[in-house]
């Protein structure tokens, strides 16, 4: 329930207001080098607070290894990351004790578990992903050895949509924009919505590169499929979408169907899956976030003896999720294709013979 | 990786034009009554053949029982379903043997495998959702023990989209179509892609009533990743989308959050899916599909030996998959719905006092 | 719930007096030669009926596969086999029908499914085992492609203990003896109990060669306690022991600790694994099946209405089940080291870096 | 892979000598009440140093619970439970850096993972147990609610077999000793070989009362096949027996067969499980350690470069692991019991009406 991936595995811990977050990373293959720096440059980029399109609230986010790593490389062992609570402002949470906010897991949680930490979203904050950014990161050096690149960024924020996508730019974007000439607009969009107490939704377009062909085991454990599962299970993700897959279904097959040439394929409509296994193409994915559910004007409600009332939430929360979940895509793309290239090995006996003979 | 669910688990095995496809079903409970008639109405849902909108190859999908079944009612032990390829035209295949059909899973499966089964798409063909359809229809009869509905339809044939959803009405049409007003045109929109030797794509829209409250496991076996995972696991599905994702992007946070009254949600713009558990609304789901791979035009494409060639298909193809695929969606979504449903049991101690003191 | 292993994984299905038996093994990996003659010798060797030391009731056991074999060859896409219920004899199970055989699984299945298949112990039957033995072929199969041979026989009958254990012989014993020179005094122990309507209980020894060292997955999936699970869960076993474990309680350190030579260990106390792990010594495992439960003596039982009554069986069943039982062990055995073969893959970069770079 | 149990799951990390170990439960009902004495009281029962039939190792051992808890109350989310090795002894590992220690998982680790964190036997200490013993008295406190008792002591150290098995005496033992009148011998057993610089192996004995009937999912699934993975997963167990296994083998079928009567069974020799499920008796199981692998005698080995060399250890170790082992049986069994509880329902529809009708 709170682990993701068959060989390459992570499991994660802790509420957004306990002692502390984490997770446990099975399966990494031993003598990985594991940078640490690499990894808490990519916590840095999802930790909240360093521009004012985001939430003011300040997390320290500095991971720390617990197992698993000796003399700097991974020895097969359990790799265990956590992150402490450490600068939590002591809030008083008792006007949302009893209240479920609207568009957010408090109703769910409460009916199905009888029992709710009320205490900043708890288990269902958005904090959680931080472990996943903590896991992807030892994901990415993996597929950093063989080449294989990871970039996401923002393709649309509310109306507006990117044109042009520069994954390259991406990074040094306070939003991780994907068009830098679309940047300012997107940019007044989500502090438009701020200012109005409201937020915004955003969609972020993540792109594989050099991916090895052959990766994704049909019928049920389809790379598209565990993408698509990975990347749902993201906080405020509601749709996916592999390669050409919305505007598609207005084409006909002539014009969607991916040509091959003997250097691959002319077009790459099918995002770089077919059937789901990877192709060699680039693998292109977008994930539509929803406005942020925590806005500051007064909503509709009940609380949990069923007694309605209006409710405005107060608080610092991002007006737009979509950039620093760019971040987090990154991450569970990055855990789902080092899981899928160790599924994969054992695919055809030409493997065995490598390794046992 | 032929496997889906947890506790309600299906296993699938069989190629197009091998001895049999079947599955077997796990995990189902015992006492409940196994109606044949109802299964194999939902095989013939799915069984091409049946109007001018589908591909003419006849397929008989009778169902047989093998397993787990006593007297009518389920014991508890694995289901067996068979079908036999009976009727199957014994073709020449010399012409796809070696080339690799542009848009089809040959180039992905040769290159993984080392060896690929090239009669009639063989593991990778949509044969294989008979073997689901089965499946799903065990969950269905369980689910309907519980008064839980699920019902799907098409929403959209290339341009054309559905206005007003009609789930009822669906059934009665050649194509599973849920607006009757835009009916024709969309039926239009498949026989001019099937004249044009091309083929279309189309959106299936989902809706599930009456889900019990608390069903998903958060984080990473949360009810949308879920259905989004089982939902791009078939055939020539690129996208998914619950509740108003695509759209919701370009909404307010004010718009898009749901409301809650004491007698439910005023709006359901998050399709009956909060945090990743049911809310109890609706639950409501759009799948795209892309146009048929298979289409009879000339093509370019290479073939084992990495020789480039100009290719044309024979043969007999739905110019459309999404209305059989509409069958598919359904069985999927029920079988979901039922492993949740299990899952869900041992959630909170109050479950186990029910069933243990 | 039905199905074993994680890579190399089968799942099996069937009741004895049901319509088939089979399975589906999933993850074998493609390009390996599927030998059906040398499946169907091991069907053949488990197969009832074969001397007076076994139940008189005879079953063809016919195989037959029905996909993922292509021209001879896996293809990566799941095998079914099945065995039909051919030759069953119509039975009157009136006797039996409501009341628990002491020793067997009926009160145990009735109460935890509140319903019995009751003819021929149903899902309990060891027919299963059949399933087990051909999915243990397609293991086997494997195997010897890398010089891993998985051997294993009668160690002990009643209280008569083998001295000389003799792998090759035993194939070619009727009831599988390790030792010849014991093979006349545990056949009389079987025929004996036979003869007074009752059962005896025996060991079997298994042995397997060859083994590369590394496989086992530390802490959960160690290769002995893959091993015991595998056995345990053939019908009848209820202990087991790997090296020696049961005499080593006696030993000092000293005594049981295995030294190391640079060409390998002085003694194989361990049985060929240490930390859960294959050290490349030979594993060695004894295996304990109780008395077979179906005996022609009057017992003492209740029935479902929790009337108490005195009841006799009739019927046709094995004296011993330890050596039909050891073909089982065999197959088990073969199973788990197929798939701690595919486990093993990617414990280390050098692996990725032979398939991937 | 460190990972146990399917939905009360644990997955545990940490070596001897790293920062920290620890343990992430998942599966946890929501609503028991977490008991952190409780949990603490286990921990000391497992922790070395208590008296001079131990290692003199002192580890502190004090558990951090760090999520999943809120106002003492499990919350249906992640527990994570954490143990610093603070205390630890800043040794010299040189000498053991490249040697392979007899009977250890030095050898296994090294040639599975090509490097191996050689400080105090890595990730294969024994001291991972003591994350199992923290996650099993989450589970006590569990079974608690229902009244099942789980126990175990030493019914054999060496030869010195015990007689009498009085469980409600063993926790008041320096060594667990179920028989009073045998433990000054089995007392003794231990000394003489620490004195000798020795070690010596010993049997644990399990019993299990008030398990519901009902638990343990056939075929693969079985309980016992369940409790002996997860014995034979635990550092220095090498065999285990259900009820009367072993002796069994020896006797008829109609002295094993255990009758039946109204108010039960009047025998236990198949130790509680038939056909893989709880039949309402005690659970009653044999496991078996050897002796501890760590002496203080010369012995012949080789070192990683695969020279061979005469080796003498130095340090401090139990001479005996059987008597800490049975803490971490009980802690193993808790588990097993814990998640074939959770697994059962749901096997039949009667379950399922309770829940959601």
């Amino acid at each position: 329930m709170n682990s993701f991936g068959q060989k390459f595995r992570f499991t994660t811990f802790g509420e957004s207001h306990g002692i502390a977050l984490g997770c446990i990373v099975d399966g990494v293959p031993a003598g990985l080098k594991i940078d640490l720096d690499f990894i808490q440059a990519q916590m840095d980029k999802r930790k909240p607070g360093k521009s004012e399109f985001e939430t003011k609230r300040s997390e320290a986010d500095t991971i720390e290894i617990q197992s698993g790593v000796f003399e700097g490389v991974s020895t097969g062992t359990p790799i265990s990351m956590v992150l402490y609570n450490k600068n939590q402002k002591s809030r008083d949470y008792t006007n949302i004790k009893d209240v479920f906010r609207p568009a957010h897991a408090d109703f769910t949680y409460f009916y199905k578990y009888g029992i709710r930490d009320y205490r900043g979203g708890g288990r269902s904050s958005a904090r959680e992903t931080s472990a996943r950014v903590a896991s992807g990161a030892i994901a990415q050096l993996m597929l950093n050895q063989f080449g294989i690149k990871v970039q996401s960024g923002i393709s649309q924020i509310h109306t507006i949509k990117s044109k042009n996508l520069d994954f390259d730019y991406a990074p040094s974007s306070a939003i991780f924009a994907l068009d830098k000439e679309m940047e300012d607009a997107q940019k007044n969009a989500i502090l438009e919505a701020k200012n109005n107490h409201d937020s915004v939704g955003g969609v972020v377009t993540l792109k594989i590169s050099n991916v090895p062909v052959g990766l994704g085991e049909p019928i049920y454990d389809k790379l598209d499929a565990k993408l698509a599962d990975a990347m749902m299970s993201i906080n405020a993700v509601k749709g996916v979408e592999i390669g050409d897959a919305i505007d598609g279904v207005e084409l006909m097959g002539s014009q969607n169907n991916d040509q091959i040439r003997k250097d691959g394929f002319t077009t790459n409509h099918s995002g770089g899956i077919l059937g789901g296994i990877s192709n060699g193409e680039d693998i292109v994915m977008k994930i539509y976030f929803k406005p942020t559910p925590s806005i500051f004007k007064e909503q509709q409600t009940i609380d949990i003896y069923n007694e309605e009332l209006d409710f405005k939430l107060h608080g610092r929360h991002d007006p737009c999720v979509a950039p620093r979940g760019s971040v987090v895509v990154n991450a569970m793309a990055s855990l789902v294709i080092a899981d899928m290239m160790l599924l994969n090995m054992g695919a055809k006996m030409e493997h065995l013979n490598k390794i046992y003979t």
